[in-house]
């Protein structure tokens, strides 16, 4: 068990701006912690330092604005030792999973990001909104609907916000696609075709395992499913699904690839593919008055593309630090999440219809 | 009934230029007709005069080289009018469906292409080999396999060739992506995304006829198909279907829009729409170590896209009669045909597990 006394130099530092900003932002950032003294960046433990954790989200917190990296939660003592040099971090905001709990008598820790795999998040995103704590936690929200609703109601009962790490719902090119349908701009959506996956082989990895919340639905689908959702500007009522494995000796528990098919209510239809063995990713939409062709659509970086009156190419500098920073600052607002536990729910719903209908070969109600 | 006597400047003309040329053409051109004069150019007989005919095939056989528009069978005396007017048509080369039979005498014909209903195909293509001529079919080519299978027969029983209207095969764009994944250029095919369709609406047309061959997957449906095979560049295995109507009003006995789902021997897989409600010509393919895209793909023309290496934008005056003109020569020097009955009926083959699979639910073999 690692110490909680210590203080590094870069939250002391943070502490210090906090107060020396307290006149100035106390208008613009109404959020205010235990002790009433208003925060001009909140602090974020993050739960789980795997390969997202280490490669995406730490980094994007060094670039953040309204946020910053406070504290970390892991089973690994040599994880810690790590990040604790990488990062300043200060013994007493690094937690194992055992002293987690603690972290409610931590003022340094305003937001817990919980990045561990999905069988792990309702009990974590639970813990951290009992401990009074906001909460962030990555997608897929949770293998089940029932698991959601626990943690949207651990969150409503212990008054924390909840955000699901939809990067892409922060890009302004999804946010371009999104205003498409909104506006109507090119007339109604009639056909989505939609892909997203990569090529994934990492024996004992929690992605192959179902136990653990693996399956291509979960990682890869919630983003065609998103790309589905968000371009049509409606959802899904009625659902097919189908599973094709091309290595068995591999996807031994979970699906690797599923393709799936949505009906809107406004009789737009979508064309979806997930998969662990395909490198893709694109976003194709044919509207009465035109077209959208993104690809990639869902990446970290470069989401770009063409539509009938001209390009979407808006410049990002990094997607989870844009993410955590907007996040950051709803709670500071006390405004809603962009992307609250509803909307990961959602996607989890449309998740377990998919599979009824791979399993059923029937059209599903959503 | 037409006057089968008068021959038109044109047809003469043809003839004088074809016995003029015979000493140069004979070592070229080995076809023999009846009366062992060989030809320069093969007269073809249009059948049936809709707007494939009239707007696409009639006007594309005004600039073919190794044939031209020859004779005319209709069963409307006004269009026979029509067209004997505009294309200087001699009477004797004019057929109604009672006279049809009668072409056997007719060494203007030399091919006899059916452009009828799908339901009228078999009986139309039995006739013209019986009948002695070469047969080019529309397509889809039947509406079962057994019409195909009785179509191949009769024409090989005559010693007649039999090609598909299959004018993408001759199309240089789809050449190039045939040949990306004959060669392998950018690897082994994973995805394959293709779609194709348009906005159909007319009340009464032989589409939304079932008995006349009707439906969206005879009709859009074989150029999905025919998108997915060739830029597999194999033969599918399993077939997954759905259907979804938006217009149930209109579309009472066909399929308006039908997904469907192909697994390839090699691993690869293709998500398909097809579709008499959306406009959409697309396909995408994801390649081990690269891309492909296509936008239209199966266009009359335009057809063009970009590839990982460059793009595929080969220039086609007129793609109806560079099919015709290369199947004409094909069947001068005896050579096989690009697209011959036994790929057509491959097709409909597919057409059929599409059905049966969308029926059921299921997964179906081809």
């Amino acid at each position: 068990m690692e110490k909680l006394t210590e203080t590094s130099s870069i939250t002391r530092r943070s502490f210090l701006a906090a107060g020396a900003a307290l006149a100035s932002t106390a208008v613009f950032s109404p959020y205010v912690i235990g002790n009433s003294r208003p925060k001009e960046r909140l602090g974020v433990a993050l739960v789980g330092l795997g390969y997202y954790s280490t490669d995406l989200l730490a980094p994007a917190l060094q670039l953040t604005k309204n946020c910053y990296l406070a504290g970390i939660v892991t089973g690994t003592p040599a994880k810690a030792e790590t990040w604790k040099k990488k990062y300043n971090i200060p013994d007493k905001n690094i937690y194992s999973y055992d002293t987690f709990d603690q972290i409610a008598n931590n003022p340094d820790i305003d937001v817990v990001y919980v990045v561990l795999p999905p069988s792990m998040h309702r009990e974590y995103v639970v813990r951290a909104a009992k401990a009074g704590k906001h909460v962030w936690c990555e997608k897929p929200m949770a293998p089940t609907v029932k698991d959601c609703e626990a943690m949207i109601k651990a969150c409503a009962d212990n008054k924390q916000s909840l955000a699901i790490g939809y990067r892409c719902q922060h890009d302004p090119n999804t946010q371009a696609f999104m205003k498409l349908a909104k506006e109507k701009t090119l007339g109604k959506v009639k056909l989505i075709t939609c892909a997203a996956g990569y090529n994934e082989g990492r024996v004992g990895h929690w992605k192959l395992n179902k136990a653990l919340g693996g399956g291509v639905m979960g990682d890869m689908g919630v983003y065609a499913i998103q790309g589905a959702r968000l371009a049509a500007g409606e959802e899904p009522m009625l659902v097919t699904a189908q599973h094709i494995n091309n290595r068995p000796e591999l996807f031994k528990e979970v699906d690797e690839t599923t393709l799936y098919q949505f009906h809107f209510p406004s009789g737009a239809i979508a064309n979806c593919t997930s998969s662990f063995g395909i490198n893709t990713n694109f976003l194709k939409v044919n509207y009465e008055k035109g077209f959208l062709h993104m690809d990639p659509f869902s990446a970290y970086k470069g989401n770009k593309g063409t539509y009938t009156n001209g390009e979407i190419n808006f410049p990002l500098d990094n997607q989870q630090a844009k993410q955590m920073d907007e996040d950051a600052t709803s709670i500071m607002q006390k405004q809603p999440m962009l992307a609250p536990g509803e909307e990961g729910m959602r996607d989890i719903r449309i998740v377990e219809s998919i599979y009824e209908a791979a399993r059923t070969g029937k059209a599903v109600k959503i």
